[in-house]
């Protein structure tokens, strides 16, 4: 027989129970939430046509470098999903009767052939909350309100900082900016933090754009850094996408000043997006301590998608929040708050010799709702109450021989030691 | 613009929300009853190292026929899981340091790219509890247990008929059917019930066996229809395989005895299940009043897989059992019972020209515990309440401007028509 090794594909792995249980309380965490703000679940299949994923109105270029393909027995060009958005607008294409507004969470697996680094991996889940048939920013507002109390509940302090695209591209415009290069220059720009001016510049210079323009970019990144929008009053009188930005911002603004969420929602006039799908509103959450450099969870409003999948091209209202699991989780370990969770077992039975009047008593508590283990494992007392003590299960049963006939059976509080007796009737 | 139709690929399909409700309550009774005997979670990749899926120990020729392959940009050779199992038995050899027995569950999707049925799909939930490191039958007593007081919790009444391999395939042996032929005769008396005596025995004479074996069969197949297992006796003497598969099967029924389960419990002899893995006890689920004729949850004993995929021949006593939730819902759905749960919504606000101040009370009531659905679609006061009739929205709150003014807001009750006023504090 050919000897072979049991691994996992680079990019994937097992979450063992301990992790688990976290990444479940994670999970509970943010679908309870989803679903106090009136989302609603939905399930969508991560095996779709390749066609589909691949439209301009996904992910963009990058992303579908990334994107994992395969064929059928029936031959169909078909590819794992590499998020949950282009499924959710799918959806909508696909429901022409569906109720409007529709607002859904769907958390799952998405799939991205990409370099691994820490944190980052090829298979993964996203927690996504959309909502379509809305304009107003009243829903932008109540996603970034529904992502505070999200991150309030797990124990992690944020700061969400918000941008509109419009502003960004109507000033590139206003700079005159070629037209062809505004998304690949918005993407530099979006680097700003991360590489500093100097080499934002470089690669402006590099990609061929006009002296004069990287002046006024350069001008901008440096003057605009008060953020206030009294910046931007000149180049919204004389660029319309400019003042359209400017409204949408001021209406958001609106609603989260009345909410008293300014302090924890921060205007960034650089904030970008990584995707080209964004067209208004754009939002990146961060943990306030900075711990974790990279974003915990983003989204914004991208109207073009679903009329694109539908292939007219009509413009829908829509936004969006994403939340990924794993660098939550990752930041829930560093924080060390209450969600490190260790058993879920009420009770450990351990039958000495008493096999079957040990299920029978395991069964009856069950019933009563408690979660109970029973031991399988022909384990020695000894064994069994370190196994208790590392998996720090709180209450132990033991069940020998004469507490069978006495109809008894003991209860130890592993914490205090304690000991005590209870009556239950084992069948002869 | 190229146009694009969005659809699903065949086999898999979206669950809108109505739906997706009932499946996260199936999902969560099965999950809770698992965690409550004593299962931890455990998470595994969906994408495999083909070599792995493909052993001898997975499913099987059939299952790997089906198995959608594809490679990554490293050039791997990869598949999606077609089950649950095999990455549990993959975790297991992995992890050399797990605590025995390691008794987990795992939730997720599989896929098989298998002819497109009623109720079967291509991409699909499978929920399982699987245990390692037990060796007394006591271990299937506790998962069939576990199985009747889930399906309980979901309404559903259910009887489970159970078998042992070693009876089957030692009965065969003492009827001198060739070795080779076995796993391939089992798999046909599997289809017993289903394509009735003449086309079974049809069947084995197409295989090539001798007639002095298949007269035996036949024999066995009308004769121990009493299905009691002093018909066996004889065999067990002359046959080591037969006799140890008595004997498993009397140690499984005296914890079904003692648990007073026999009455849902029930011996089939025939019952072989499709998969080679096994190596012990099996047993499937039905309906009891068979409104749906396949088994709607199976499992067994299977204790090569793990020391198969670890490469050494050493066995593992391993036992399982597998829950189908595509099946599971149509059984739930057909029975109508308590299940069909039509909205998370305890109150659904509509606000009449009042956003922002009704986005501040649905705050304000989330905060208190409620979920709550904030109208943001701009409807009028009749299409709202139709809204909430047709998704079954008990309770609606309406805010107008007057309301604002007088800081209260009118309470609705859609099932009886009463209103009646709050108090609520709004900021100006």
């Amino acid at each position: 027989m050919k000897k072979m090794k049991a691994q996992n594909v680079k990019g994937t792995q097992d979450y063992l129970p301990n992790d688990e249980m976290v990444r479940k309380e994670i999970t509970k965490v943010l679908e309870d939430t989803f679903v106090q703000y009136g989302c609603k679940p939905l399930e969508t299949p991560i095996l779709n046509y390749t066609e589909i994923l691949a439209s301009k109105y996904g992910g963009g270029a990058e992303i579908l470098e990334e994107m994992y393909t395969l064929s059928d027995r029936g031959g169909r060009e078909l590819a794992l999903r590499y998020d949950l958005t282009i499924p959710f607008a799918k959806v909508v294409a696909m429901n022409p009767g569906i109720r409007m507004p529709f607002k859904r969470y769907e958390i799952g697996k998405v799939f991205r052939d990409g370099p691994v680094k820490t944190g980052r991996f090829r298979e993964f889940t996203q927690c996504d909350v959309d909502m379509v048939g809305v304009e107003s920013k009243i829903a932008e507002a109540e996603l970034m309100k529904m992502a505070l109390d999200a991150f309030n509940k797990l124990g992690l302090n944020v700061i969400i900082q918000f941008n509109n695209r419009k502003l960004l591209t109507g000033m590139l415009e206003f700079f005159e900016t070629d037209n062809k290069w505004i998304n690949k220059v918005v993407l530099i720009l979006d680097k700003l933090e991360k590489t500093g001016l100097e080499a934002v510049l470089a690669e402006l210079t590099e990609l061929g754009l006009q002296a004069s323009t990287i002046k006024l970019i350069e001008q901008f990144l440096i003057e605009s850094n008060n953020k206030s929008y009294s910046y931007f009053e000149q180049a919204s009188q004389k660029n319309i996408i400019v003042k359209q930005g400017i409204e949408e911002l001021k209406e958001l603004e609106m609603y989260l000043e009345y909410l008293d969420l300014k302090e924890q929602c921060v205007f960034n006039p650089f904030l970008a997006r990584g995707l080209e799908i964004y067209t208004g509103t754009i939002y990146e959450i961060f943990l306030a301590d900075q711990s974790i450099k990279s974003s915990i969870g983003s989204g914004g409003r991208y109207d073009n998608a679903i009329g694109g999948l539908m292939g007219t091209e009509e413009s829908f209202s829509t936004v969006g929040i994403s939340f990924g699991l794993d660098v939550i989780y990752s930041a829930i370990t560093a924080s060390n708050n209450i969600f490190t969770k260790n058993t879920y077992v009420d009770f450990y039975i351990i039958p000495l010799n008493t096999k079957k009047e040990s299920l029978l008593l395991a069964c009856y508590l069950r019933r009563k709702g408690y979660n109970v283990e029973l031991e399988l494992g022909n384990k020695k007392i000894g064994k069994a109450l370190d196994k208790a003590n590392k998996e720090k299960i709180r209450t132990v049963i033991i069940i020998g021989e004469d507490e069978v006939k006495n109809n008894q059976f003991k209860i130890k509080d592993m914490a205090s030691g304690e000991e005590r007796y209870e009556e239950f009737m084992f069948k002869s």
